[in-house]
């Protein structure tokens, strides 16, 4: 199969899902670049992260769990930023040329994709190690994206859904055991609707795919700020039930790829949480607090500071999860 | 190194050569996404290509022209829509962390960005087989980006440039023989300013990525058409020089990697195409005519039909320069 068949099947496969004439779509697939109508008054978000094999997922994970994934982080990123998905593009790196699983993998991507409203334009295929860089656009108000730059102190700390899942299920999968919660490392659900949510609100906004406190790192040091983190606040994965404390927070603050969002939020807000909470069925939990200084402290329940193993670790070449 | 220091070295690098502040970049490296202003009235144009070791290039290749393929072959397809370049991402997958080839990468990624005015605004680094994909994002006016599927049987076909001399340095890099042509498979000009003039004027184009007869291909096949190439006009590269006639022209049509423009042009505006060659310093040959039918004709000197070996040949991982 050529790189043209190949891009005439994903061709295929997007315009039985979607119409390309809407959504300011004035030329998709199949030339050499696709022109899209920003509308006016709107700002534009861009984001890109690439997935390799054996790297951000396990060799063995299914071509429609890697397609889902592969977008499912992007649009992670999108959320992070507050912004209203519209349109990807795929460059796809295969070893060999496989229809089925192009076929079994485009399925997966366009199934997340039109749960979000999001329009596969363009990409590009080419030979190698597999690979794939989803770029993904979306839309925001000017001025109103989520940055990570705006934590005050005195600011809420708070995550969305659970933490230390999917690190979890795949230290589970590594290690050969049966994992029934296997959705939580292959299908992330990117809190696109919260992070829309938030725009408005939040000072700061991140979304956890290196684990929380490297990524509340992240989002700290951007702010200028420090942290507390109350880690008996911390929401737990049910995969983590039964571990000892320790274990159990270093899976919550060290491990990756949860792509729930991290926020901080000034506390005349904070009654939103609820309401937030109840319009999307997420649970949103607050951790902690913004603090004058550097840093994140994370505090046990006995009041003793806890410094997780691995947190912030991130040799190249090591990480099993890190878009 | 650590990817954020990663991202940092290449952050501070292109903050060295661009003002961030200039051309509509609200929010760039260094957040979940980038922010972007699009100007009212216009269309965005984007596009992305993956380059892998190896495959697209050779694997002795200098991180530099490393750095400046992997935007020149995007820009090239930027071009190609006629387009102004604006803003670009940089996904970067690499074995080890090497600051001194990350800087050097960089620094020829920047070289060329500058010459044409982009703003690196954001990107992702992880571990794996060397692979980098670029997405590139551009501004026409509405409704003029050039497309593939506009030409009329009677437009004329032709050609920017030189063709054929990529394809034969790299056979003679492999064969291990001295050329003094490399920058011929190494820095091509993507024809940006050319693309630009083109708009309005031109009834289709492509970029010679795959080869000219592969490209030319793809062209008449989106316009419904067929086309008549005339072998003697096309345009040689010195290194083709001393060749027998059918091995230059099989390195003339088959040959990829040269990156210049094929476009269509009805024969009305055929006097324009010296003003543009004069005001861009840049050879513009007439190569033949688009006809009725499909299906593209070579037509050696003595008028005889002739058959390029290997043009559109196109085996999945067997391709040497295919971006």
């Amino acid at each position: 199969m050529q790189e043209f068949q190949l891009i005439q099947q994903i061709q295929q496969q997007t315009n039985s899902v979607l119409p390309v004439a809407s959504q300011g779509v004035a030329v998709g697939i199949g030339d050499d670049g696709a022109v899209l109508e920003v509308p006016a008054g709107k700002q534009l978000v861009i984001s890109t992260d690439t997935l390799s094999s054996g790297i951000h997922f396990p060799v063995a994970t299914l071509p429609y769990d890697i397609g889902y994934k592969s977008l499912a982080v992007n649009l992670s990123d999108l959320a992070a930023m507050g912004a209203v998905p519209r349109w990807a593009l795929l460059a796809l790196v295969l070893p060999r040329s496989e229809p089925q699983w192009l076929q079994s993998f485009t399925a997966g991507f366009l199934s997340l994709a039109q749960d979000h409203n999001v329009i596969l334009v363009g990409g590009d295929t080419s030979a190698g190690s597999v690979s794939i860089t989803v770029t993904v656009m979306g839309l925001v108000e000017p001025g109103h994206s989520l940055l990570r730059s705006g934590a005050q102190p005195g600011d809420l700390i708070v995550v969305s859904g659970t933490v230390g899942g999917a690190a979890r299920v795949l230290e589970l999968m590594q290690t050969g055991q049966f994992v029934s919660e296997q959705h939580l490392l292959d299908h992330p659900h990117p809190r696109v609707a919260l992070g829309q949510a938030l725009t408005g609100y939040a000072s700061a906004c991140i979304d956890i795919s290196d684990g929380l406190i490297a990524d509340l790192g992240h989002l700290i040091e951007a702010s200028g700020c420090g942290a507390r983190v109350n880690i008996e606040k911390l929401p737990a994965a049910g995969v983590l039930a039964g571990l000892e404390d320790e274990q159990k927070w270093n899976y919550q603050l060290a491990g990756g790829d949860d792509y729930e969002l991290l926020f901080t939020l000034p506390p005349g807000h904070k009654t939103l949480l609820t309401r937030w909470s109840r319009d999307l069925a997420l649970d949103l939990s607050v951790i902690g607090t913004v603090m004058e200084g550097e840093g994140a402290y994370c505090q046990a329940p006995d009041g003793s500071e806890f410094q997780p193993r691995g947190a912030g670790f991130e040799h190249f070449g090591q990480r099993a999860c890190d878009p």
